[in-house]
């Protein structure tokens, strides 16, 4: 972000326009568009953003579930973002995003007050080199315009490496992420960067076929201030599948800071054809 | 289950009974008492429940998540169930559990038409003993009456094997499990085995905390074909934290046939005070 009053893409993305109570306006920005509609990631921040930006919210993310069930057309649409009960310490939000009087996606989400606890990172750091030894991939590398919102340098399965009709061993992807142009992270963005992996069936079959996200549930392990102090360096991502079939993989992903702490882990279901 | 037209205490407890449009009645039953409400799995299993015999219900569970927002007293309660968006084969719920006037808990669901199509399994079944080799754990080793509702033969970490006040290595807790008494089971009864594993820090620190599941998410990797040929045998439940911080640790967790098949994948986000 220069030190220009400009908006950063992400910021004009997700941003959302008091509409009434629990309701605001938002739209679609090319900036973020994917081949038939927005990409995901950002329907998650921007569904997030309106629990972030409620009059009514308490604390920050813990838990964040968007269900992807219509699609979005390029233009303006309304999110509903209703406290369903709101604890002492914790407050859930019931989402939706409403466009041409259809429910296109719905989403929950849980925030919480954290507290200083006795604690435990358990899953250990994957052992990669560091971003800098790493050369981002070109920015025209996919051919959607959202992947030129982000700068990934590619640890391992940024692209299918088998021959095409044969299967890749594994369909783990590891790459470090941020933004472009850097963007200090926060949870709107941590709730998009746990989208940016491609489909998991692209590695595994070595080529394309029709795939969307059905069901995304990302977990925000990490503080504010933790976000915050990440700055403009990079976070690690991982991603993997554990089955295929039927129409629907699953994907497990992890985003981890530098410094190996784990601030997001993030879970979703795709529905594939073939 | 006997021959005899006695309901099974698994179906007793999700029963529910139509109230109007997208609303049935249900009640909390003893035998799925946790401490101080029901326990979590029997909650999910009911909200599950409540879109399973909707009379607007098309195809079958893909994904499930459940957003313990509070407290469940004994007695009757009211679940709205609302087809929030029904495609060609995806259809979207919204659910809510409302007692004496309160949320008390929200949820989703996604349901498909499943297809055949090209698939594999790329997580690992555990190199694990059969089930038969494995005596059950008592009914009584579980200071709750949900836990005589089932019967594990635990592989590892069925409880803290460290010393009070020592760190356990790791969070992993393995077991064999059905219902007791068996029961074939669905996608109601597999919904609620997700959640059948007690809190990962009740063995990372060797002792008791208090603890509670937020939000629960499940993807159901099996068609119900596979569920009845399952019959009295049991699954395989494995589960295993990342981090514990700040009040909060995740869970992820899988259920496997017994022929090595991953029945469902199921991520939970849980509070911890200490």
């Amino acid at each position: 972000m220069s030190a220009t009053s400009e908006l950063h893409p992400f910021d004009d993305a997700i941003a959302l326009t008091p509409a009434g109570e629990h309701r605001f306006t938002g739209r679609t920005t090319e900036s973020y568009w994917n081949m038939i509609g927005p990409y995901g990631g950002i329907t998650a921040a921007t569904l997030l953003q309106a629990a972030l930006q409620h009059p009514q919210r308490l604390g920050d993310p813990i838990a964040l579930t968007v269900n992807f069930a219509g699609p979005i057309a390029e233009g303006p649409f309304t999110i509903e973002a209703r406290p369903a009960r709101t604890n002492r310490s914790t407050q859930h939000w019931s989402l939706e995003l409403v466009q041409n009087g259809e429910v296109a996606t719905t989403a929950s989400a849980v925030f919480a007050v954290r507290r200083d606890t006795w604690g435990c990172g358990e899953a250990v750091f994957p052992d990669v080199p560091p971003a800098d030894a790493i050369a981002p991939l070109p920015t025209g590398f996919a051919p959607v315009r959202w992947f030129k919102s982000y700068e990934m340098r590619p640890v391992r399965g940024a692209k299918p490496a088998a021959e095409p009709g044969t299967e890749h061993p594994d369909s783990l992807t590891q790459f470090w992420l941020r933004d472009h142009p850097a963007r200090t992270p926060d949870y709107a963005s941590i709730a998009a960067w746990c989208d940016s992996f491609y489909p998991r069936i692209f590695l595994k079959r070595a080529g394309f076929v029709p795939a969307g996200t059905v069901s995304l549930t990302t977990y925000f392990h990490a503080d504010a201030a933790t976000l915050a102090a990440l700055g403009d360096r990079h976070a690690l991502g991982s991603a993997r599948a554990q089955v295929f079939r039927q129409g629907f993989f699953d994907q497990s992903a992890q985003l981890w800071s530098p410094d190996g702490e784990l601030l997001a882990s993030s879970h979703q279901i795709v529905y594939y054809k073939q």
